[in-house]
């Protein structure tokens, strides 16, 4: 399968070479064509893998991953281009988060959400939110926890949905997906990072991941 | 012990009980000294219960719970008393939620929180937040759940946080309380309450909590 990957930075890296492992065609997007990092990684990874501008890869990929920084989202779809976006499942990895301080904030959030805004911009992109509430190496790798925790999914699109949660159980390993209804949900967890980041202070690690226990 | 429960809804209610079935003293306290509920609760609890307006509750306790709305908590608060609330251990239970539109919005977040408000408008209280991102059924019985899940305190004053911890170790049943840091970071807990209301939809039953897992 030919995927779209933009974002170069460690969930980009670790999603584009878990999914190349799987034997895709992945094209990492970054604003720069000649982005160092995303050269490194195609040079690395091989054959299967390339590199180009947030356009290029848009357009090479039927199934597309947002993994830039949640501040830069909206200018790199812009420039990734509506009509490349089109029609297309767009997995939104992202978090909208103000890192300047030690205290993370969210650039948008309670009554919006990230994941809503893509959807708002771009209504014929089929947006599923997810994997936005652990690490990358927890996102390819769920299994290195010594528990099985839960991975949630936000979207409109009931199909597009039904598509990512197979993505995620039969190629990353998510044995437990949390549907949370549709796309404004992205604000809970995109809000919910914000204790993701206290917990990571407090726990000294970036492997870990919450699991829902009922009665 | 003498305690104040500030608040006369399910929280106020069933801490309440669980206080008095401990062998406390509780005073429930409302905005009017003899509000229905209150009475009703300090009937049903028997000789160690009584009801009072938020004054009363505030200067019967040697430890109090707010257990009001998050959106009346500082009016609530300041019924009760400045004077009241020096020096004492106030454990934060509520959420800042506006609940007029089924998704649930906070009215205050990301760069502040209820719990710093509190703690900012009542500099010698010694506010600790805990217990707000469960059911009230699951605060006093977490053993009710099929497995071990965590708990969180956020707090500036580290004696009224091991007081708060050995509370809900030995009083209600909690095995696993977590130590985010001081009150900022009730910043997080308030806003996972978003996700708790996701999934609060999809699981069908409010008896849950989250357990953290790592590798």
């Amino acid at each position: 399968m030919h995927i779209g990957v933009l974002g170069t930075g460690d969930v980009g890296q670790t999603l584009g070479t878990k999914l190349v492992q799987l034997g895709n065609e992945v094209m990492m997007g970054a604003r720069d064509p000649a982005n160092p990092k995303a050269i490194a990684w195609a040079r690395q990874e091989g054959e299967h893998a390339s590199f180009g501008n947030y356009s290029d890869a848009a357009s090479f990929g039927g199934l597309l991953f947002n993994c830039t920084l949640g501040s830069a989202s909206m200018d790199a779809l812009r420039q990734a281009g509506e009509d490349n976006l089109d029609g297309k499942i767009l997995i939104d990895t992202s978090n909208p988060l103000d890192y300047s301080d030690d205290n993370w904030t969210l650039t948008v959030g309670n009554t919006d959400s990230l994941g809503e805004q893509i959807q708002r911009n771009y209504p014929n992109t089929r947006v599923v939110k997810t994997l936005n509430t652990v690490n990358s190496n927890v996102m390819v790798d769920p299994g290195k926890l010594i528990e099985k925790t839960d991975v949630f999914v936000s979207g409109n699109d009931l199909e597009a949905k039904a598509e990512v949660v197979k993505i995620l159980r039969d190629w990353f390993g998510w044995k437990s997906v949390i549907d949370l209804g549709d796309i404004r949900t992205a604000r809970a967890v995109e809000a919910y990072v914000l204790l993701w980041r206290s917990l990571r202070k407090e726990i000294n690690t970036v492997r870990f991941n919450i699991k829902v226990v009922s009665a």
